[in-house]
């Protein structure tokens, strides 16, 4: 039977799983983590609002009626295309059809030093990584003496306006105005100083002008100070520098959090490499309209790691629903293969696009049509809880967000890991 | 105004400065974590039932509307009772009244070096570790060859027989014959191997022998084999040495689990170098008949460090009712010592105790009155769940417990932290 090896658990690789259910193929789904991640719900783990579990659903779990699939717990290092094998940190495994869907890893322009100080938000130890150190810096801020020391802990630095970083600022808004606001005796969270900083002249540059406005309108009611047409030249540990008309600034801040940039998978290059094929700037793949690699019609590569341009010509964004309809397509692809047809090329299907901004506030672009407010916030739930429940379990996360939103709890602000590094010497009673 | 500083957020601590809620004292509750943790449920972690929000309380929100309470993040190192201040990591803070209640670790018998293979179970870093190597070890043994070794992954050692090695032990046992059940391809969970080791000659020694019959029966149900008059006389990588009637068995496995023995908090030798007062051979503090320190009125020890003896002699277990019990009798002491009145000595109310077997099976032992099966685990949950719900948000922990009940499901299976080693070179297809 021919066997199809899928590398990547993400919305495209499971998608692509899930898709060849009843089909006459063995399907081999290898992923470094033992679990499926809903990433767009990762900033709710970041700032406490939910937990690990709650956005993460076990693979095994997921396909394990579907009998076709086994899932491989290894990390792939390497392609083979000659052999058609996949080179594991631990042995290999060889495949007929190879779908690479591996995604993608922020990065920082070439500054990888800034790493330790700004951490980016990919991966379920990123998040409590930030929330560890969003609410550390509370926790600093609460026994510092110094009003200096103290402002310099209650300022955070986002870097990014997009989706992401809008989101991040908006939930640290609430944290800091709303679930907070009696935890403390020495300070006041709501005096908190939360920057958004972005590069273009709008956040949110990719949805319409008009959303930008009503998301900074609204990041503003939740105490979040947008800096448009701003670039970071410098993150230290206790600064950071932002460059703005030819002006630098120097803002003190112990906490920067990384929203900006992302990089392809390592497996792009290895797939330049074994296969010639072209690469953008970011170390995506550029894919044939079939998806696959040009020449080698048994390599597909999907999601996050492919660059793919729509009919328009423009590239197409690095978002959940591009992922999973790509992995439905190359699945059906291999079907309609099966039976001797050659389908038509990929086709992208935009239901819109979406960003929560904070407790009850989203804006959204559906089809042309733009929202904001309530109405965005309660599609845009709707549209993620209906994702999430394909899952198992995801009920749970829909009455915990319920339970949330009515209590204004965040019952996940866990300090977890390493203590903060504090130089506090006189307590303050 | 006089300042009450507690030491330990834990179920004593806690208590104590609740107590004192409508107290006119200040109160400085000092704790390393940011969360009260609710042990009692901390394998239901360990074996992905829960999540570590469900049973983690940040200790600011649960006292937050306790003006009179502030809470400390940090580390008390020592004590320095001359001057009556606590001396922490980082700053000092001096105190009128001081309850020390640090509670225990694990200990090893003077083995320390058996940690790194037999981690034991009393934070929320154990459980996710304890977590990551019992799923780690199934995952290992889809992808071994050799059947041997194979063997030695499915096999799982819980060393200690009493309510948490039960606990653990029944847990793991459901996991692996019901949870996990379809989840692999080349292993049968079913087939694992679950060994409790006990040094006395029953589990559960602490309750009645017809219970412990009752408990290694159901054991029995889950796969678990129950191995009394043993003890452990080494652990080693990848085996356990256990020594049973001057015999000596040599058992291969990569998963052992440390339920035996507790080491009371370094700050009960900190106490007696300083005032003097006796240790037992755990390291916990001989108190005197008001949970206070001989001759040192204004010090009191409660909860897992304190040594107290009930009228009949016996010293109380380290478990969450007395913690609270002794919490509740010092703040008490303290509202009566302000109005210059004497009280009575602690006494403890025994409500019974309980430990739970599997999903729905249990032991109890209530006043004399002894139950096993479903009806011991309502009583078991009932008693647990009214406990929880007193701390804000806990209704959700009622609902996912009953949603786990009913699904079978397992959503908190998660492998966070480092990937397993693995030694595997060839994959099985």
């Amino acid at each position: 039977m021919s066997h199809v090896v899928i590398i990547g658990g993400g919305f495209g690789g499971l998608y692509a799983a899930r898709t060849l259910k009843s089909t006459d193929v063995q399907v081999t789904l290898i992923d470094r983590r033992n679990f499926h991640l809903f990433q767009p719900l990762l900033y709710q783990v970041a700032t406490g609002w939910l937990s690990p579990a709650d956005i993460a659903s076990p693979l095994r779990a997921v396909l394990k009626r579907q009998r076709n699939v086994q899932v491989l717990l290894a990390e792939a290092l390497d392609i083979d295309v000659t052999n058609r094998r996949v080179i594991l940190k631990d042995g290999s495994v060889s495949y007929d059809t190879l779908i690479v869907a591996t995604g993608a890893r922020h990065h920082y322009f070439g500054h990888t030093q800034w790493e330790q100080f700004a951490p980016g938000l990919k991966t379920i130890e990123d998040a409590t990584e930030i929330r560890r150190r969003i609410l550390s810096a509370f926790e600093a801020a609460e026994r510092e003496a110094d009003p200096e020391h103290v402002r310099s802990w209650l300022t955070f630095v986002i870097v990014g306006g997009g989706p992401t970083g809008v989101e991040l600022a908006g939930t640290l808004g609430e944290l800091a105005q709303d679930t907070l606001r009696q935890d403390f005796r020495h300070i006041n969270p709501a005096e908190s100083r939360i920057l958004l900083v972005e590069g273009a002249d709008r956040i949110l540059p990719t949805y319409a002008a008009e959303l930008s406005a009503k998301a900074t309108a609204a990041l503003a009611r939740l105490g979040v100070s947008v800096h448009t047409g701003a670039t970071v030249t410098d993150v230290q540990p206790d600064a950071v520098i932002i460059r703005r008309n030819d002006q630098s600034e120097h803002i003190p801040t112990r906490t920067v959090l990384w929203a900006a940039g992302v990089q392809a998978s390592p497996l792009g290059r290895i797939l330049a490499t074994a296969t010639g094929v072209e690469l953008d700037r970011a170390g995506r793949v550029m894919v044939a309209p079939d998806l696959s690699i040009p020449n080698h019609p048994y390599i597909f590569v999907i999601g996050d790691l492919a660059h793919y341009r729509n009919q328009q010509g423009q590239p197409l964004p690095g978002v959940a629903p591009v992922a999973m309809q790509q992995g439905q397509y190359v699945a059906e692809l291999i079907q309609q293969r099966l039976r001797g047809q050659t389908p038509p090329p990929f086709h992208y299907q935009d239901r819109g696009s979406m960003a929560i901004v904070g407790r009850a506030e989203a804006v959204a672009d559906v089809r042309g049509r733009r929202f904001s407010g309530f109405l965005a916030w309660l599609a845009w739930l709707f549209i993620h809880l209906m994702n999430l429940v394909e899952f198992e379990n995801r009920l749970l996360v829909v009455i915990q967000w319920a339970w949330n939103y009515f209590t204004r709890n965040r019952s996940a602000r866990l300090i977890t890991g390493e203590p903060p590094s504090s130089t506090v010497v006189n307590v303050k009673q």
